[in-house]
């Protein structure tokens, strides 16, 4: 960092000292002083303890296990910081949980990502910095600017530090392909891909065809995200009747309920990586879950951010490693 | 209503549908089709599931015990609605809980209220239809028609109805005397106020302090809500130690946890009066709770704003009665 | 349409003229009066020449072979007609050719759709009109409400009246194969799906993989537009390779450059369906190109808007057709 | 002040050179160059004569003795400022007189200080900093920063300096009773409050009713403004009805008109402590009223404000004095 | 007016009841209740009698003789309009003083005029009717319709009514002279243009240069408004130096100060023709001075509005009269 | 320049190059990297090519040749700024062609550049620099900065050079006189002034009236752009009718057509004094017409903002050479 450090204030919302603790250690700066709760009637109160005028702040805050708190807070986060005089709010949103909802697939219903993106522009967000989100449009709900982050640097250097012979990567959804070809091009395998038909004649038969040889192979099932498992796990088994050898999976973010861990648990699939966006407490000592954290690429960001150099670089950097 | 009728529909958001079913029986017209729901990762989603193009939508969400969770659906409504072509939405929010972050009365905090009002128009909400806001200063959080029904008229009957002797009312806050002036006019009783005060030299002790002649009366302690029965317990013994004979309680927002209820079991206040604002399921079967509905008035009030007539005459009707 | 007719007014963009008169003739209404020129300094103008105030205005205007002409014009048009005084202005884009900028895939650049659609809002438009949008999300990048209409229920109808057998669709790009699958449903065909691959060790080369079995099959390849035929020729080329039997083609926007169209002539694809949103004056007696008019699905929306019934009902009469 | 004081400029709207001196004098820099005026037809001009660019601008005008010029000076100065293309405008109103419509009490009528705070932040103001406004929700009628000053400390510590025993504060309005709260707190003394009630039967006849035992007190009655001084006056009569002792008063905002001078004089009211946050040309020489100035308190916060100090800092130290 | 007379809704603002009556007698409908008022202290209060929900309300008040007021004044009727559920405000300015402020003549200035059509919008207007603007431009300050009416038919038609031959008609300004060559269309008279110039060497010394033979002419100056009267004054004199007849002058808005009439008096122009657009009641019974209302086309614009009639068909009756 | 020159860029659209290099010699500055260009399918898109974070970005693009590309393309480069999180970005544009389209002169058009100016703010530009623009009020047609600069020291300080005797300026249009007025006073020469007529009974039949005596004079038609000639030629014409001895023209836009350049050829006028503001190929070697660069001035304008100097200082010493 340089010089102008005394500018930057970095400040974890609830859920997100564990990861902001991470970033500081790797910034070597002090995390800001606040807190948020929440009231017996279920209000969301926040109050930041120190001073901060004419601070640029920093605000990590991913809308994950409890999406609807978690926003809410965001935004109360970034009013009070606004109503105290900070030269800029950075929203720091690890997962961006409404990312899913991101288009108007069936009649009246809402796009809930570009009602997030205008409520935080409204209360004065000046930049979002996020990682991995559903769908690239989604940049495109901001007209403040989002920075981007890609856990695929990370997650495949896990992943060839396990040095599995004979690998290859597979897409569950033909829209998701063109970032699993990403995978497959810094690990040097092939790829297969998955698309999901309903069956003429029966409306709920949904069934998953295969496209790709997947014979002998030992294949990493790539995702997004992950709730209940039931992509991976249906892929898993087959991916496995079409002769598939050994089965792992990868997703950003890690997102599992109770069942979703259970299902993994009796599935096929080996092993599951997955990185911290998500402050997900169920993971701890799951015998089958690598967690590979992304709080370094965080701080490396935020210190992009703050000396303004170029954060296509650093990603250059990461993508080289 | 007239015979514009065609063009009204009525919503219940979650927890909202006996509240609105009691309303469409005044107004003689059908529920609209569709709901909320929570996914399992906690994300909220809402589907309309008939025509609403063109349509004047009245949609009733109060921001109350999960209010998070309310607001994030209120939302939710409301852009599903414009985006499918709607003429206009009314949100009809009988208790909307962050009314009372309205003001920055500590450095470093938010006004919560704004916040949400900002967010609602931004989203394209159209007019609201209230009750008993926590200070009536909110209406100009919003630059969207704001309706404010008062439940005082209601309230005050069924107090009328218990025909008790020898009456009076009590503000337990200065702040709200104006208020509750309001109700001494109803029942043409005497008045008196409570301020609570910092005890010189000991900061943590806070005592109320009460104006006016309380002896030998039959008080009514009024407050606009109650979570944890705490100001209404404590001011029923500071009024009994200063000579009140009998003691009732009526708030609008009947918002009270498990604990607020044992603690007015426990009290020395035999009967606390309250409205439905608030879908409040651990009331039910409560002894000494009493529920007046304020259903017939919000419905008068979607038919006046519906026929285009007066809503100050609607409330001096109810005023008079 | 309704009684309540008298209130609109359908006007015609540059290069609208044949598309609209064509939505009159199934409206049954005359063609709103005016005019756009562009100046020999070449600045556009625009002239309404019939009183509109008052009025349900649409507009009709691809922004397509011109489109930074057809998008300056269509900010004029929006802008006269609020000017003017008009009860709503509908833009009618038939194609909307800038909804291919929808993310930011490398650093720096701009998100032109998102540029577009802050700009027609901020103009005023009160709704769009469209057809096949490159990707469902940008919806989301208007706040208006966006009628989204699909030429596959046109194009498959076409397609079905050839009466070929043994018939499979395929996906040039893994990222449009969701579409693709809707055509396979209407259609009761298998799919294929093409993905481009960059070889190893050479940036340069993308080679396009095909997923699935072509062998022996008469091959649609379905895509959202064309203007060089690359994609529908090469993929042609690598589908004989692979087995594939005769080979067809079908897009909804045809923007074929006159390079398109000898590539095509000179290609392994017999015919190539296109729609009539574009007005490509190149098309006109070209031997392999058949043109299917969408002119009657928009003005049916048309007449849907306005009379305010249900645009997705609409959509599930064509799809069933 | 830091080395950074090159950035700031303080100017003065008409009726504020007085004001702004003592700022000035204490921040020890010079006054910016400009003036506003009126032309013969009654329209305000403004001109800055120096130059600005880049600069932090701190502009002080009370809306006050002529709200609407002051308004309108106020908005012309902040879009010259703009114009010029200074770095921030922070609008100093000292007295913000239409901030007491700040609600909706009766129906169609305007909430004006939303307006005001509406007009001002489209035109363009950064930051506002004021004194005791009205009432604390309307800084939640700005989404911009308010910096909120109170003339408590300031007054409180005027009064101490008289050294009377057995003193007592008295609120005029119930609703106030929570500022006076915070004199009683520094001052050491009981509070009592008044409440303005309607005689039943007869609308006109508005009593005050006391609450609190005033007999043989030193009362000082305390409120946010005065113009006509019937509030004071007829509150000190009631007092002295009730035994009070001597009777004095205090106001922040010194609005009196000669209308209320002449009954102030009449009064049984000795002394009336104010201060300059209005440029009130009447008060001067007249034998009742004390000045105390205000002016080194906007001083340090404009100070602080420059520095990117904590403001609620400053007011704890005034608070502590 | 049509059966939908019962939507409209004509309010009079300050010094506007005359002109407003005269309306109301054109379209034969009763005027609004409500009024506004200045209290005391100077702050401007307004206050609606009768229901407005769902109505089209026009309200009139010209920014004239009292600019900063009356503009005060018409925010609040807006804010109050919009609140109190109004279908639409339309803000009925015969005279906008403002206007002359619009543009950046000198550096770090205001645009004025763009101020108030800010403020304007910001608050709520739909519409805005107004006559003779300084400059055509004005009207892009805004961005909701401008219904811009032109008193020059009505001005000429008094004019020709004197029957005086040998007639020119003389531009004082250069940048006015298009709008005289209008006069002299409908006159069919010759047109003379001043212009004014600064001799060399000398700043202050401004003389008016007069192109065009005027010997012999009976000469009418016209301007758009006039204040003190010294351009009209000075042109006639420079006029009679250069051989004109008899002199006289037309200006449409009458903002006449005692000073200005004065020089009037003492002046060589026989007669000046102004409207009623400023209610100036210095005017009454000033022998040189004659009023031609201009109530009537007002009423025309109105009942054209309201019945979605051609503003611009309305014109060009009352220029072909 | 200061030390602060690291945070400026100074980029080139499309056309600009030879301009921006004139501007970076001047300031000593390299070009920043970037480019814009036009798909075969006509849409236009920018890349920029060098990290631009927190910089103070000014891109130059003339709105000339091809407005409807060169404005998209602007709009493009502010989309890419803002989205790259540069600090400002200054719009630096030489001739603003749509700024002609700055009134509703008739019925039902557009005001194209109020379009323009909030098409530009919405996307987000900070300020704008341009000059002589077609009316002063179009700079209130922006909320944002405009900087500008004039050509006429330039354009005067050249014909100074040619050292004629007993020279007039002339202005073709009234409206224009003032400008004109400006060349007389820095030539210290007469003024003639034209005025465009339409002859009675003959719509169609529009003359040139010409006030002032040019007998004998050598004289300059000066205006501020010409695109055919016509103008500039038929005033050439008529002062050689009235006796003008030899005749001269200036202009600052240099937006002429071959057609227009055709008619200069085949004219009176002997020599056609431009700028540079417009890149139009057809000038070069033209020999009736002299290019005089307004680079510099840009140049120090740029200087001047950056440094946060006073732009009318920069004028005064401009206009005083």
């Amino acid at each position: 960092m340089t010089s102008d450090d005394a500018s930057i204030k970095l400040f974890a919302g609830t859920d997100s000292d564990d990861f902001v603790d991470k970033m500081c250690a790797h910034l070597k700066i002090e995390k800001g002083m606040g807190y948020a709760k929440k009231y017996p009637e279920g209000n969301t109160f926040v109050k930041i303890e120190e001073k901060v005028r004419g601070k640029n702040v920093y605000l990590v805050k991913s809308i994950a296990v409890a999406p609807n708190d978690d926003f809410m807070e965001l935004l109360f986060w970034i009013d009070a910081f606004k109503r105290a005089s900070v030269k800029s709010v950075t929203a720091i949103i690890p997962y961006f949980s409404y990312a899913k909802g991101d288009k108007k697939d069936e009649p009246r219903v809402s796009i809930r990502a570009r009602v997030c993106a205008d409520c935080l522009e409204e209360i004065g967000v000046d930049r979002i910095l996020t990682m991995d989100l559903h769908s690239p449009q989604i940049q495109g709900f901001f007209k403040k600017p989002v920075d981007h982050l890609s856990a695929i640097p990370i997650l495949s250097g896990y992943i060839k530090s396990m040095q599995l012979d004979n690998m290859m990567v597979f897409s569950p959804d033909a829209g998701f392909a063109k970032n699993v070809r990403h995978y497959a091009g810094l690990l040097n395998t092939p790829l297969a891909i998955g698309d999901k038909i309903h069956r003429f004649n029966n409306e709920n038969a949904e069934v998953l065809e295969i496209f790709g040889d997947v014979k002998g192979k030992n294949v990493f099932i790539v995702d997004d995200f992950s709730i209940t498992c039931n992509t991976l796990v249906s892929a898993a088994e087959k991916l496995k009747v079409q002769g598939a050898e050994r089965i792992f999976a990868c997703v950003t973010h890690a997102m599992m309920s109770d069942k979703g861990l259970a299902a993994l648990d009796n599935s096929l699939i080996e092993q599951l990586i997955v990185t911290d966006t998500v402050n997900n407490q169920r993971l701890s000592g799951h015998p089958k879950i690598k967690v590979a954290s992304v709080a370094q690429i965080f701080a490396d960001a935020v210190s992009t951010i703050q000396n303004e150099e170029s954060l296509g670089s650093l990603l250059d950097r990461y993508n080289a490693k």
